[in-house]
């Protein structure tokens, strides 16, 4: 297939940022796209060739999208997967898959998968409701502390708690749920894994996430992370063996727990582009978002390696603001060394709402380092 | 004025490629971008906010474009400057500058410019028409061999022919041109020059433009070029008192000869994104495009030395095709180290017409320029 024509059409579902980044690299091999959001105001309207409005969990939506295109990926995990084994089964090809994607959305299946395939995982049990884990505890089934999970549609931290007392389980959704063991780590990692679907695979380097302690948001995102060769290479296997387990075609970003004996303990899956590999579009020789477009077309996959060092800052919405964005000292940022804003295009902001991001590249990642903090200290994303 | 809402407009005269590459840094930044094309058919018309159908060099499809935004430029220079100048006089800002414009637009004006202002360039003589050249010859005013050069209108290398023989003078057009002194040089140089309304100035490395023989258009472009230091010294100084003559507001790409006697002697201007400058994407801190834009909206300039060697190599219509276009061998150097192509989304090719071009960046600029053999020898731009 000529994927280099008007012929060819690849279908995305979602048109926030990532599809955004992902849309940058399709006008750079021309390739022909069609978003389906539910927002007239998604930041993907714009670089798509057909931006079809629509509810990503519904399943004609979706369906009927997906019935117009050669290939579909998605941007957000949040989508019918209904439509996607009917689409499959009609021969349209659906990169990640919807058994993948069944497999991901609800956190007790995900975290069961890992325990199935031999990953590692902290250990955890599985309640149909929140309401049953008072009886679990008060029968030494489950001992506390430990964090509390829903299922279902978690996203950056909502959907996650730690319950330290009796008097933390209260409040909490009566949902499904996993009570996970808490485990003290010294760093989190990701690593994400490109695979195309002749199976060919890489890995991009590890990297390391510093996390906002209130939002459970990622602050910081350190490329390579600053740590033990054999770490590393643990966290690399690890990730390549959860990749082969989901028999994945395009990226999966894989997120896991340096613990205090340096083991690795997988949190979580994302199988597309993913916060961890914003700095991959400056740093890397090969940006996330054009080897998942290589992965899926099952085109040969690009290096993975950096060209230089590289820290993420997440630009999320201030406390205390909501409205039209602006962008503080915006200019202030951009004379610092090797810096370039990324601004979603999102109008409204809100407290903790993921509105951009600020790559810092440097030859030298602790330069890079202390010139993220300067960002963070002077950029603060407020409301007119 | 805050650029990063939509109360803020960007208008680009021109919509083929390097509006295109323009605009994905537009996308980046969120900047609401209009542009103006005759063509429906423009790479630019996907990722613009608004696409305008109209003729560059019609005054008031030009005139009642600029009305509507703040900042306009241009991503080609045949465009009607009349109109610009009026745009001035009304407040609305346009760089480049309508008087540099009108300059470089003539290429006579252009030489007579550099000698008015003390830059090097070859010895030139001005004639109304080529007709008159016969005259100046048998006079003894002009020898053989010389280069004709068109006044008005040239790009990539139409309007332009070495004349050796009095014969070669036949069936040139009998227009305004130039007659300049044939100059043997060692290499064909470029430096890009940012400077922002503010006037802060910033230079990319030199680069070194090996041509193709026939067509007379870029075939690599080496970043940084393989010159000594003193002879990359000079060029840079060149650029800079070149831009400075101006009072250029923008990216301003100086062309340039370097003599058998390592003189530096200046060929031409442009006066935005350029073909010499392709490699910056990949292989700099900062691209020439993200600069530009820094440049115009008068924000702090990016680095712009490079995390890695870069070479360029365009991709141009093959001789003895024309249609529907088919990019031959595409899979196999994308296989190839550091390699990415860029494909400008023109359905129709036709010989030496420009259809995209292939960065290779290596940590090794020698094995950079190693591959980009490979790929030339490679990809073949054909049609159906």
């Amino acid at each position: 297939m000529n994927y280099f024509s008007s012929n060819f059409k690849l279908g995305i579902l979602g048109g926030g940022q990532l599809g955004k980044m992902l849309l940058n690299d399709t006008r750079k091999f021309d390739i022909y796209t069609c978003v389906l959001d539910s927002s007239n105001e998604a930041p993907c309207k714009i670089a798509s060739n057909e931006f079809h409005l629509g509810d990503l969990m519904n399943y004609d939506a979706v369906y009927n999208f997906g019935k117009q295109v050669d290939i579909l990926t998605i941007e957000i995990e949040n989508v019918n997967v209904d439509a996607l084994e009917a689409l499959e089964k009609e021969g349209i090809k659906v990169y990640p898959a919807s058994k993948t994607l069944r497999t991901i959305q609800n956190k007790a299946t995900q975290k069961s998968f890992y325990v199935a395939n031999n990953l590692p995982t902290a250990p955890f049990s599985r309640f149909t409701y929140t309401s049953e884990i008072n009886e679990a505890i008060n029968q030494g089934d489950l001992t506390l502390p430990f964090v509390w999970k829903s299922a279902q549609f978690g996203y950056d931290g909502t959907g996650v708690k730690i319950v330290k007392t009796l008097e933390d389980l209260e409040g909490l959704p009566n949902v499904e749920c996993i009570a996970e063991t808490l485990v003290p780590f010294k760093n989190e990692l990701a690593v994400i894994v490109v695979r195309n679907a002749s199976g060919d695979t890489k890995t991009f380097p590890v990297v390391e996430m510093e996390f906002h302690p209130e939002a459970n948001q990622v602050e910081y995102v350190i490329c390579p992370a600053r740590i033990p060769d054999d770490v590393a290479k643990k966290a690399t296997e690890v990730a390549l063996k959860t990749s082969e387990a989901f028999n994945h075609v395009g990226l999966l970003a894989v997120e896991m727990f340096q613990t205090q004996n340096d083991d690795v303990l997988i949190n979580e899956v994302a199988p597309r582009p993913h916060n961890s590999g914003h700095q991959s579009i400056e740093a890397s020789y090969t940006s996330q978002f054009e080897q998942h477009l290589r992965a899926i077309l099952d085109l040969p996959l690009g290096r993975t390696d950096s060209k230089v060092g590289g820290v993420m800052v997440n630009l999320v919405g201030a406390e205390g603001y909501t409205g039209n964005v602006v962008y503080e000292n915006i200019e202030t940022i951009m004379e610092m060394d090797g810096v370039t804003p990324h601004i979603y295009g999102k109008q409204q902001t809100r407290p903790f709402r993921k509105m951009g991001h600020v790559t810092i590249v440097n030859e030298n990642l602790n330069e890079a380092r202390r010139i993220a903090e300067e960002v963070k200290k002077s950029i603060k994303v407020i409301s007119e």
